[in-house]
C-alpha cells in the first residue's frame, strides 16, 4: 500500500510539472508539495489554503554562494521545484557568485526574461539578438541589465574582487540550456558538428572530450 | 509645424502606453522612445533596432536611495516609462529604502506578482489573501519574500539600521494602489466612507484631512 | 478504503483548484466535479464530456436576493467553485442587491475586469485609479459600468427603493479583497497601521474591533 | 492639411484596431478615440488619463430594445468599437431582445465566451459541442446560461411574451459569425454547397436567394 | 484493485484534459500518457522527462490518406490526444486528401489559426469573415493560405487529380465544428431552423434525414 | 512634404512592430502593410478590412527551394514581415531544402514550438532537452517531428537524395538564433569564450574567422 501512495504522488507531483502554467492563476496562490512531504498524509497537490503559511512564501536559500564550479561561477537558481510557493505566481529567481575571473557561460532561458541586479563586483554582462548583434558591457553594483526572452546572455568578472548577480524571471520555471555542454556535451552527430563549426573531427572529439558529463 | 510634429509624437506615445501588452512579444525587444527623444527626427515608436545600444538594456539609477517620504520610505519605480528597454519583455523593479521604524503602506500591484528580496536590514513583510488572512513575518538579508499578483502587502522596518528591499515584478508596468490614499485621499463620498468603516463623519473628516493629496 | 478514496479525490479537487488557468482552453469546456459528487464512483476530474448534460450550463441560484449583511448589501458570487460549468470558460458573475441606502465597501477583483449592469435602482458607482483619480457617478436601470482589472471600486444605493446589479467577470474566479477588513480586520501590526494612517493606537483599536471577524 | 490630418487620425484609429490584446493590459485602462472625437485636436490614440472622465466608463445606449430584424430579433452589440472605455480590458456585452417566437439564429462568436442572463421571458437557448452534441433547455427570468467560447448557439423566444437577455463577454470584440448569411448569403462557389448539404442546385439557390444581403 | 487503478489513470487522463492550456508551458514538454499505456504500472500524468524517447516526439501516421468519406475527403487530425508529445506544446496539425472533386465542407477551429500548404493538385479554399465577405481562390501545390482563428472556413478539389493539404494549427486541440452536421444534425428545434433559414418543415426534415449521423 | 509622409509610415510600421501580439486577436485579421506598400496614399497600420483581398492571406513563395548557403540549406522563413497576413494570427512557416549532406546548424526558436514535415528525403533531426539530454532520429517523408519551444534543435541530410522540409511555428515571427554564428560571430569576449568552451586563444580566434559573417 505504502509504495502504491508513494506512486500516486509522485503521478500527483508530475500532474503539477507538467499542467500549471504561467499566465493568470485562478486563485491568489497555490503551493506546490515537495517530494519530501508527498507521502505525509496531508499532502495534497495544491496545499489546502487553510494550513498555508507565510514560511510558505518566504525563501531563505539564497543568503550565501552555493559550491563553485568549473569555471568560477556558483548559481543558486530558485525556481517553483525549490520553492513551492512560487506555483502559478509567475516569478522566480537565481544568485550567482562569481570567483575573479569566473564566468557564467553563454547560455539563455527558454522560457523568460531576465533582470540581473548587480550586488557586488565588476561584471561584463551582454547579450546577443537574433541579428547576431552584440550588447554588452562592464554593469556595477547598483545596476540592472535586462536580458530579453530566450536570448543567448553571459557574464564574466572582470574586477579583482568577488562579484554577485541577483537575477529575477518572468516564469515560475524559465529553464536553463547552456551552449557549450548542450551542443558538445549532448551527443550531437560529429559530422553535423564539423560542418556546423567547420571543425576537423579531431577538434569536435576535443571540445566533446570537455564538455560531456562525466 | 514643430507642433504638430510634437503632437503627434505625443500621439505615438500614447499608443505605444495603451496598446503594449506583457505576454508572448513578437520580437527579441522593442526599445520604446522617452518623451525627451520623441521631438528628435529619428523618433520612432518602437527605436530602430539597429540603433539600439548595450545602454537601453542597463539601468543605473537605482545604485542609491531617492528622496524619502513622511512614513520613512524612499523607492524607486523602475518601470516601462523610466526604463523604456523594458518595453515589451514582461518586467519591471523597484528599490525601496526605509528609514528605521519607515513603513511601505498596504498597497498592491494590480498587474503583477512580486519577488521582494532583503538587501539589508530587518523587515516586518506580509500580505493579506482573499479569505482575509495573514501571512506576516520578519524577514533578513539575503531572504526573499513573494507577494502574489494582487494581493494586498506592506512592510515596515523593524531593525535599529535603515533597510532595503529590491522589489520585481512580472510586468513592465505592475501599478501601484495605495490603500491609505486611494481610500480616504480620492474623494469617495463621505456617507459610504462612514457606513464601510463604521467610523463618524468627523471621524473621515480627520482622514480625509490627513491623507488627501496637498 | 472510503476515506482512501474521499482522500484521493480532495486531492483532484485541489489539483483543479490550482492548475486551471483562465486563458485558452484545450477543449470545448471542462466541468469540474462538486464536493458533493467528488465521492461518487464516476466521479472524475473533468466530468467526461459524453456525461455532460445542459444542466451543467445553466445555474439558477441568482433568481432573487441572498441575505443582506451589515452594510445593507446581498452579494451572491457565483464563480467556478459554485457553477463548475465555468471551469476553464474564464468567466463568472455576481448578483449584488441593496437595500435603500446599502452600501457595497470600497473593494477590488484581483483577477478580473468587471462589467456592472443595473437591473433596478438608482446606484452611486465608482473605481480610483492607481493616479489616485476617482471615476464615480449615479447610474441607473439599463446603464453599465465598467471596473479595470484590479482596481478599487465600490457602489451604494442613493434612490429610495431597493436596488440591485448584475456583475460580470472575465476570470472563472476574480477573487474579492474587501478593504476595511483586510486591513483592519486582519491582523496587521498596530504600529504600521497608525503609521499608515496617521491614526492614535486608540483609533485603530476601535476600527479593528468594528472590522474584525467575530 | 485638414484632410491630412484625418487621414492620420483614421491610421491611428487602424492601428488601435489591429493591436489592442485582450490578455494582461499594461496600464489601468486606455480609451479608445471614436471616430468623431478622432479629428479633434486633442485626440489621441489612448487618450490621456488625465482627460478620461467617468462617462468614458459608463455606457446608457442599452436601456432600451433596438429595431427588430426579420427573425424578430433586436440585438445592440456593445464592444471597444462602441464603448471606447472597455479597450484593453477585456469585456464587452449585448442586450437581445425577442418578440413572441422571435429567433436569434445558430451563430457562434470567435474570440469569446458568453455567459447570457435572462431579464425577461422564456427562451429555449443551446449550443452544440464540437463532438455535434446539442445542449439546449428552456431557461427563465434569472437564469443564465453559459456558451463554451467558439461553440454554434442560438435562442428561441418559446414564451408568450416578449424576451429579454443581456450577453456578457470575455473579450472586448468577440466577433460575431451568423451560419445562416455566412454560408448561403457569402458567395461560396455553389457546387461546394450542394455537396455539403447535400441539395440540389435549386434548393441551394433558393437558400441564396433567401440569405444574401440586400 | 486492477480496476480501481484503471479508474484513476481515467481521472489523470482527464485531469489532464481539463487543465492542460496551450500559452506558456512551464517545462520543456509533457508527454501525456495515451489510453494504451495509462494502465501500464509506470503510467504517470506526465511522463517522467527521464524515461521520454525520441519516438514520444515524431508521428508516422499521416504518410498516407486515410479512408475517404461521403463528400470525398479523408481527413486525419493529429491533434494532442492522438500525439501525446504534443501536449503543452501549443501546435498540431491535419492531412486532409480530396478526390476529384471532393469537399471539406464549412467548418471552423474554434480555438486556432490554420496554415494550410498545398502538397498535391488545385484546391478551390476560402474562408468568410465576421462581416460576411468572402476570401477564396484555387490555390495550387507549394501555395499556402492562412485561415484567422475562429472563421468559417471550406475546400474543394477542383483540379482533375486527387489532392492534398498539410493543414498545421497554434493550440494543440483546435476544436472542429462541421457546419451541416453541426446545424443540421444536431437536433436543433425545427421551428427554429425554419425560421433561421427560411425553409419549411419538410424542407428541414429533409436536410436532417440527409445530415444526421446514423 | 513626402519625405515627412514617409517617415510617419515608417514610424507606424514600427508601431506595428513593436506592439503586435500573438495571443488573442482582437479582430478577425490585421493586414499589416509592407515597407512598399506605406507610402501609398492608402497605406494605413492595419489594412482597412473592406480592401482586404484572398490574395493577402496566399503566399506562393515557397514552391522552389531559394539559394544554398556553405553547409547545403537552403532557409525561406515565412513570417509576418514577409507575409503580413499573418499579423496578429499566431503563426507563420519556413520551408528548408537540403543538398545531400546538407546542414541546419544547431539553432533555436525564442518565441515559438516548430512542427517540422518531411516533404522529401531522409532527414537526421534532433533536439536537446535544458536537461541536456538529446533526441535525434533518421526521419522520412510524411513524418512529423516537434520541436519545443526555444530548444536548440538541428537537421541534416543523411540521405543520397535532396531532401525537404516544412516547418510550422505557433508565433508570427518566431525568431532564429543560430548557436554557431551568435557565438562565434558576434563578438563576445574571447577570454570568457576560452573559458566557456575550455579552449586556447588560437582556437578561438580560428573559430571567430570562420563564423564571423564577412
Amino acid at each position: 500500500m505504502f509504495t502504491k501512495m508513494v506512486l500516486l504522488f509522485v503521478i500527483f507531483l508530475n500532474i503539477y510539472v507538467s499542467l500549471a502554467s504561467d499566465p493568470d492563476p485562478v486563485q491568489d496562490f497555490c503551493i506546490a508539495n515537495t517530494a519530501e512531504s508527498a507521502t505525509a498524509s496531508n499532502a495534497i497537490q495544491c496545499k489546502n489554503s487553510s494550513l498555508a503559511t507565510v514560511e510558505d512564501f518566504v525563501y531563505s536559500g539564497i543568503k550565501s554562494p552555493g559550491k563553485f564550479g568549473q569555471t568560477g561561477l556558483s548559481a543558486i537558481s530558485v525556481n517553483s521545484n525549490v520553492f513551492p510557493g512560487l506555483n502559478t505566481l509567475g516569478m522566480s529567481f537565481v544568485r550567482a557568485d562569481f570567483e575573479v575571473g569566473g564566468v557564467n557561460v553563454p547560455h539563455y532561458h527558454p522560457r523568460a526574461t531576465e533582470t540581473a541586479f548587480v550586488l557586488e563586483g565588476k561584471i561584463y554582462s551582454g547579450f546577443v539578438d537574433t541579428n547576431n548583434k552584440i550588447f554588452a558591457k562592464v554593469i556595477e553594483r547598483g545596476e540592472v541589465m535586462v536580458f530579453p526572452k530566450g536570448l543567448v546572455h553571459f557574464q564574466m568578472n572582470v574586477g579583482d574582487t568577488p562579484a554577485t548577480i541577483l537575477g529575477s524571471f518572468n516564469s515560475q520555471n524559465p529553464g536553463l540550456q547552456r551552449i557549450p555542454t548542450s551542443i558538445f556535451g549532448s551527443g550531437i552527430k560529429d559530422e553535423l558538428l564539423e560542418k556546423a563549426f567547420g571543425l576537423s573531427s579531431k577538434e569536435i572529439a576535443k571540445l566533446k572530450k570537455k564538455l560531456s558529463p562525466h
